[in-house]
């Protein structure tokens, strides 16, 4: 679509907790409000799947800026329990993030991460990963571990359809998806109240900062408090694998149900590029302007452009947390893989044009001295380093969407 | 020794870079000025290896505040190579960090680290216990990396007596590790303005910032900079095992050949408590009040409050970074293995009476979960508690001798 070089006054069809500012072309500058903060989309979220971005202290990370983290209801519900996590407050008071929090519903990972799983109606059986225990979820128990975990939103529980399948199979678990998500809509209007920090918010006044496990000493950096009536938001998933009429089909029949926000699931599971491409593009076109749409687990810091670019709002996805454990950099020059011998006295920074605590401090050859002897520091900082950048990117979108222009990877063509 | 509950004012016997201040009963408050910066003493060193204090960004470190790090030299030896740090300014500039250094001779790990060590007059031969390829230390390859490193404070490269050792075999190395410092000495005094920071403060002028390898981007923060007559400082090592006549004569003949500080090493081997204490005492007896006193690898919160009290100036131990890594926390309270089930939903802060960044932010249980899940974040602030108490409580140390009191441990006793 043509972007005519300033910005398009969009008609705001204003929800409840989402607002378009501005578009240009299929792109979307806009706000959710969140129980835990108002978040600026385009957003790209970080992965947080301990209820820790790996390697990166809490004040760090509000530093690198991230608005909203991503962490994972499977791994969460295994290790520490879901009740341990209510005791202390939900997520934000048990990992002492002030900021906003989603969580997936621990469908994908039930099927890419468990063994011996089995579907049935009801939900399904699996064992852990971990130590091979068996345990069941269903959508009414991941909206209980959801509620429990106290993210600002949350996941309907889908079935992640595998790549490929046959129209017969895409079909069948498409209507699964469809027949779970009402299921979660139900017990979640039934027990959204049971969220920790609607609780410890309200009780959080009434006792001693000292004894309230979700108020000041843990959380005095940051006065984003949920208010009393302040609730969870549930997003529904968009499934129907790569075909075309079944994303449709999916999309409507998930708005019928209705979900203040939309995710397309079921993509970046091995299909080509131009695929997950076409299919985001056709399934955007069935989902509603006033809703935010999440494309889940995507991409490379070209991609995330890329869709943004196409109008979604918000993305998350492992790859520069965990390509920065394996030495993998995003910088403005392209790649660089750090643990390479030419950088062993490279007294460079990583990126001279990131602002980043690690680019202004730090040569690459200490970084490549910290990845060579296996030390921490090497994944604290290339994470830094990646997280920032990533976020500088999806900043300079938003800023080019309010400006009017197309959003572009900003940097030279990657190597 | 009695305290008279007021400052005794010393005598100052101002050496060129130490100056004792204060004194209470033996123990000593003195500062210490090294190129990079004034070291209050008595001082702890946090032992950063391989150039990094374990899963600690510099910025952060800074923040706990250590005025002086240890490095080490046999590791930075074999991994990135002397070369490579001297050529990015040494540890200063390789590293970006603006305080002051130590390195060890390499002696010591050679010793308990590598294979197949043949020790003779001329050096040692050893195999790397990383790769198992052959290398050589001597007394001048010692100084030779230690002024190629550039630490503001270098240690004469010495033979570590292993314990128990019998009279022949103790004095026998310790003649060894006399005609060795002479060795040292000579070789520094032959080379000591070949130091990278000198060459790089002298050019760094005369650069472009962005250029200059150890200037402005990487050492912004801090301005600390040594001026072009600034020099390392070779500190001699008194050995002499567990025989206090061989210890007596170590330290004369080491005072002999003349340093600007002494360390006493050959310690912490393997002996009893009590023991180490009787060598110390009497070991210090023997060295001149005017010069620093180093006591090499120790120890506990406890006892680095004790050795203070008996007039050791400056310390160093992997004790809170190393027991960190195992989730072993030192509080006010006494000591807490975060991995105990007991902690999991614990939601006070680690230290109620700690200041640092995390007590001040995380639950127990939350470092329960990070150390259970094996998250690096454990690792990170774990390590993080651990030097803030240590330093806190040699701040505390401080105070108490320039109030005139004797230094206590100020918290409760171990569990």
């Amino acid at each position: 679509m043509k972007s005519f070089g300033h910005p398009i006054p969009y008609n705001p069809q204003v929800s409840r907790t989402f607002n378009v500012q501005t578009t240009t072309g299929p792109a979307r500058r806009g706000q959710l409000a969140t129980p835990h903060g108002t978040i600026e989309t385009p957003v790209f979220m970080p992965v947080g799947t301990l209820a820790t971005v790996k390697g990166i202290p809490q004040d760090l990370l509000e530093e690198i800026g991230p608005e909203i983290i991503l962490s994972n209801t499977y791994h969460l519900f295994l290790r520490p329990g879901v009740e341990t996590v209510r005791k202390l407050g939900g997520l934000h008071g048990f990992m002492a993030w002030p900021r906003a929090i989603l969580t997936d519903s621990g469908g994908f990972q039930v099927f890419s991460l468990s063994d011996l799983r089995k579907v049935k109606e009801e939900g399904v059986t699996f064992r852990s990963h971990l130590d091979g225990s068996s345990h069941f979820l269903s959508p009414e128990s991941s909206m209980a571990a959801q509620i429990g975990l106290g993210a600002d939103i949350i996941m309907a529980f889908d079935e992640c359809t595998e790549h490929p399948a046959d129209a017969r199979r895409t079909r069948e678990s498409m209507e699964l998806t469809l027949r779970w998500a009402a299921r979660c809509k139900k017990y979640f209007e039934e027990h959204k109240r049971e969220v920790p920090w609607k609780a410890g918010g309200a009780a959080a006044s009434s006792q001693s900062p000292e004894k309230s496990a979700t108020g000041d000493w843990q959380l005095k950096a940051d006065s984003r408090w949920p208010t009393a009536d302040s609730r969870q938001l549930l997003f529904g998933i968009i499934q129907g694998g790569m075909n075309l009429a079944l994303r449709k089909e999916s999309a409507e029949r998930t708005i019928e149900i209705g979900f203040p926000g939309y995710a397309i699931g079921g993509l970046s599971v091995g299909e080509p590029r131009d695929l997950t491409r076409e299919v985001v593009e056709a399934t955007l076109q069935h989902l509603p302007v006033d809703k935010p749409r999440y494309l889940m687990g995507v991409g490379t810091p070209e991609e995330i452009v890329e869709y943004a670019a196409m109008g979604i709002d918000m993305m998350d996805c492992v790859l520069p947390t965990r390509a920065a454990r394996h030495g993998l950099l995003f910088t403005s020059e392209g790649r660089i893989s750090i643990k390479q011998a030419r950088y062993a006295q490279d007294e460079a920074p990583l990126d001279p044009k990131c602002p980043c605590r690690v680019c202004q401090r730090y040569s690459r050859a200490y970084l490549r001295h910290l990845y060579a002897a296996n030390e921490v520091l090497a994944q604290v900082l290339n994470t830094v380093h990646n997280l920032s950048f990533y976020l500088d990117t999806m900043r300079t979108v938003r800023q080019s969407i309010s400006l009017g222009d197309t959003p572009r990877f900003p940097h030279t063509a990657e190597r």
